[in-house]
């Protein structure tokens, strides 16, 4: 992300894969960013189960958001470094809901958590990135 | 995957996100995996990026592919259970093409490694994944 | 891990290298596993600063004695697949303390985090481990 | 790591850690940093087999050197951000050999592979990291 602000409204304008893959956002701000994906057969592997690249993207699409929300002044951005993924869980229905929140904001890194959990609260997707702070 | 053929032909069919994501499948065996995705705007996070989540999905795509071509006799299907992304370049125009390789096949774990270079060759991130082995 | 039942008195006797280490166990159960390692020259690496692999060795400790303590029945031991480490800060001084615990409990799969701290309680490095389970 | 030079004589000066753990360096260049640790009782987790920590930290050592050795002009020193390990076999005689290549050299951070091998060049775990550069 560089310079839109991290709104509700400006998220498919902001990123717009996240309109191709069908996300939506629910709340974002620095302690925490939300948006939900709907279970359908388009974003599904074989077998009917949401594809894992479907929950990545969608991972990162609000981590990115929660570390732009927590940039430190005189930076201009960030860009993810690292991401990675552990999944414990199919999704078969329902949708699935991503929370991104910061564990560490330092001056050249910040670490971003995203849970994903499906309609019945349950731990799909666990989500640890780490996020370079851009200068100049 | 569960129980369709890895080739060519079925690559949307069996992964119905790989449609809606734009990827093509360009080779499939048990040594090697290629797939490509074309650089686009809808395609893309801020700044006219390549989408770090569409990077994901398309190696997890090719990853998945990759495990399921070595499964050993016996086995149903395989599942991802943690993928790990290194981001090194932003991708701007052209394409990315993935090539998913097993570095590790075993009774109860395959690891597949990708490699995705943009046009000019160049790394763009690099995948490393362990994916289950299921059985009955 | 294999037979050994996770106690406190076990810890340098199950796994020999955190005697060498140095690691002290202060809690073992399911819901979670502590352990501790005291700052001192000759864990450190460069600058003072105490070695990325002692503190992934600690983290590996706890993380293995947390997988065993949460093993379905009828499974003989665990072993760690794959362990994934952000460093956030360097130590210098103090100890460190490693708190493991499972966020995911499946019965081919168990995923433990481990987060270190200092001595001021602020957070170190977090660890996020897939152990698997084996049967037989 | 910061100011001391990459050479044969200095790993266990400059990581003092790495005459705990018993790894000897074999070479260090920019293209590669071999060190071995040989497997002995001391070195296991349960079941007499070299523990995860003492290869994470064998890997750390040789994947830090690597990327000092390929520091870009201006900068201090590198820092471990993160480090992931895929475990594919135990090892239960014999010694383990680290070889680190930098795949990625960028101005920000410097991406690091490090493959052990057995006695026999079995691959028996793989490690990513990434190590910032740091400046002034």
């Amino acid at each position: 992300m560089s310079t839109t602000e991290p709104s509700p409204a400006s998220f498919h304008e902001s990123m717009p894969f996240t309109r191709v893959l069908g996300a939506e956002l629910a709340a974002a701000g620095p302690d925490e960013v939300r948006a939900s994906l709907a279970w359908s057969e388009e974003r599904c592997t074989s077998g009917g189960v949401l594809h894992g690249g479907a929950l990545m993207a969608l991972a990162d699409s609000t981590g990115g958001m929660c570390a732009f929300a927590n940039l430190p002044e005189g930076s201009t951005g960030t860009t993810t470094i690292e991401s990675k993924t552990n999944f414990m869980r199919a999704v078969r229905s329902g949708h699935v809901e991503a929370v991104s929140r910061p564990i560490h904001v330092g001056r050249a890194v910040i670490v971003v958590e995203t849970e994903l959990r499906d309609a019945d609260g349950r731990l799909v997707a666990k989500v640890t990135q780490s996020q370079l702070v851009m200068r100049g």
